[in-house]
């Protein structure tokens, strides 16, 4: 069933700073995408089956444009470490045990298995350098129902031996042979090349990324200035560059040959910030992780008003929680806070901004998706938020506000889709 | 039943920065006091009713050093604005509503249901101007088994007609008969004299106010220096104080004369923090009410280091959530980004501080109350916590911290006990 009407109390972004909302209206969705939101139900719809989620809010799924299916394992814990140790201590060992299959089909079954309880529909997610587990991955996302851009990382220096991939060349044979393997095989799940980080990565290793990148024109994600620690290490590593993000432009992996997105983006300097306008990168903003690592605030506002890309990114689990609602409330909060004790010309974030972050923003990345104008591919979230607002008639709006600052998704979603697929 | 064994994984703080946990052990409520914590039962208690909570996480009670119950009916809405214009657009029309003891009486049956499934055991709570609605507050809150301090608010001016008290000796008056009238009602509520804030008091009711406190002997709870508008505001009105607290001081009103905790506290001067220490005045720690009204972070670290009381508020509704397990994630994650952006001698808090500061911490403003350490009073929360950590062993810390920074308190609770009393 791929067209049907959804009859709810209905709210998506009108635009960057507004939302449109309609309560007991219907949202059609017609062969996967969506015709449109009406209050009364036109008639050439009037065929379809209706589903009736009448006073339950209905959104579009949220978009997570960063999250580390490995690490789920260990959210919500090791906080008490910057970037770089907190990788040597937590991430890096657990990232290490992805080698056993057994491990890795445990754990990722459990992982898709959140993901679709969440409220996310669509998500960028990095894997570990073990090409087998990545391809399980990428198996059970497809099967979840759920889109994604699932990359195999490389890495290939400054880690563990046994996370560390053999060489350069090493690692970019694995990343054609996961390729290879993978091509034709998903509808909803695609690849996305994934260097860790300019630490990780030899430059003959990005050399090599490039090559890969041109024979299969896949996108690129990575991280990028998160970190004091992280940037200080890259200009020792990096003595020719200029500043973090042209390590990564010189090989064609910044947004100069593919899509491409980064996470994080605290520490940008203005040269960084043009370079990120001019090519048209994306920047994964993920306020819970620079918190709990410590790295900072992100300058949001300043990305915005120069028209670049933002979305929103979970990145479980230096973010402790794959809700991107929590985000959306934590993108608010330290937008003020940014505006209090960093730079009061940056006016902080407004709840509609970040919501719009969470759909619109993020949407951005994989096309048509975040939004319910018509023509906008169709994922769609119905939440049951009676328990919230029992005493008090609430309007559309200000349900959602209240859902996503007490993290109401979780649990209390009663239907999903993704593309018209029916997920929950 | 006032004497019994719980049997669980049990957690509680040993020192403001370690944590105590015993996996399938023994905790003891004798008469309503805790006797301990032991890895097998001692003799002498095997008499005693067993609870079976085996595999389920035993955490003492939290304490919500500042909430305030009138204002839940619209928590998680209207974050967009700054202090002062925040409580005249969405607080004092709310506020007003209590003058009906029919609103009051469902909004507060709400509030005191939602603080029963909450981990809180133990509260110090804001009610509104009136004194019916106050009483009706204390009446349910008694009625529910939590332990409380309850304040029936004072203010003369700056605010509107239908909220402001007609007058300094109206205010008092009021007081008096609110006190009068609940005397030796109550074993677990008390009253709390609640001056809203300075702006919102008159000379002449701060003087009332001392007459009450020297009559009632009770003590005193309000607002410190939470945001630079209301500072300055404080700064107009009462030009003759040299600093915020002063303000409260000459009338016997910062601990002085009785207990007294004051939220925020987030641009106090040296003085003012010196008066703090000095008076032992308690400090509500409000990290989520401080981001959501954009006033900055509390240097908490400071406060700590000169051996200032401080404990957690949720500060609803300016906090989003009565979670104070949401609180304490906030509490660390805040103080990460203070030591980034404003001060790096301030060290983050680690969990366990922050755990300390949600039991101990605010727990000493009730007296023996936050631990499991023998003499304590007994208070306990019973976490279902087993879908968080499925696929992986977790040590009890660790469960203690991820379900901390999920918020996964409400919902998972499965027993509750106050002073010995089960509440859930």
């Amino acid at each position: 069933m791929d067209s049907f009407i959804i009859k709810g109390d209905i709210c998506w972004s009108k635009s960057k700073t507004e939302l449109n909302t309609v309560r007991d209206g219907y949202l059609i969705c017609e062969d996967g995408v969506c015709a449109g939101v009406f209050r009364y139900l036109p008639e050439k719809y009037a065929m379809l089956p209706m589903l009736d989620y009448s006073d339950k809010l209905v959104l579009p799924g949220m978009v997570d444009l960063h999250i580390h299916a490995p690490q789920y394992a260990f959210r919500g814990l090791g906080m008490d470490l910057e970037l770089l140790d907190w990788l040597k201590t937590y991430t890096f060992p657990e990232e290490a045990k992805y080698a056993e299959r057994e491990y890795a089909e445990k754990a990722y079954s459990i992982f898709v298995s959140r993901m679709i309880k969440s409220a996310t529909t669509r998500a960028v997610i990095f894997a570990t350098v073990h090409k087998d587990a990545t391809i399980l991955l990428m198996d059970k996302m497809e099967a979840s129902g759920l889109i994604s851009y699932v990359g195999k990382v490389n890495m290939d220096r400054d880690a563990p031996d046994d996370l560390r991939e053999p060489g350069a060349e090493a690692s970019a044979y694995d990343t054609f042979g996961w390729l290879n393997h993978i091509f034709g095989s998903y509808t909803r799940t695609k690849p996305i090349l994934t260097p860790r980080f300019l630490p990780s990565c030899s430059e003959t290793l990005l050399n090599e990324l490039h090559e890969v990148q041109r024979a299969y024109e896949i996108p690129i994600q990575s991280h990028l200035s998160e970190n004091p620690g992280e940037v200080e290490l890259v200009r020792r590593l990096f003595p020719k560059t200029a500043f973090y993000a042209q390590g990564y432009e010189q090989f064609g992996l910044f947004g100069n040959s593919g899509k491409t997105v980064m996470a994080h983006c605290v520490y940008c300097t203005p040269e960084e910030t043009e370079l990120i306008r001019k090519n048209g990168v994306y920047v994964a903003h993920c306020p819970s992780s620079n918190m709990n690592l410590a790295s900072g605030i992100a300058p949001v506002r300043k990305y915005l008003d120069m028209g670049i890309h933002v979305g929103l990114g979970s990145d479980v689990a230096a973010g402790e929680s794959e809700s991107v609602f929590r985000v959306i409330a934590n993108a608010v909060q330290v937008s003020k806070l940014y505006w209090r004790m960093a730079d009061d010309s940056c006016r902080p974030l407004c709840f509609e901004e970040a919501f719009w972050l969470a759909t619109r923003g993020g949407g951005e990345f994989f096309g048509k998706a975040g939004s319910f104008d018509p023509g906008y591919e169709f994922d769609a979230v119905v939440l049951d938020d009676r328990d919230l607002f029992i005493y008090n008639d609430l309007t559309v709006e200000q349900r959602v506000q209240r859902d996503v600052y007490l993290g109401a998704d979780i649990d209390r979603i009663c239907a999903k889709f993704a593309r018209g697929t029916r997920i929950i």
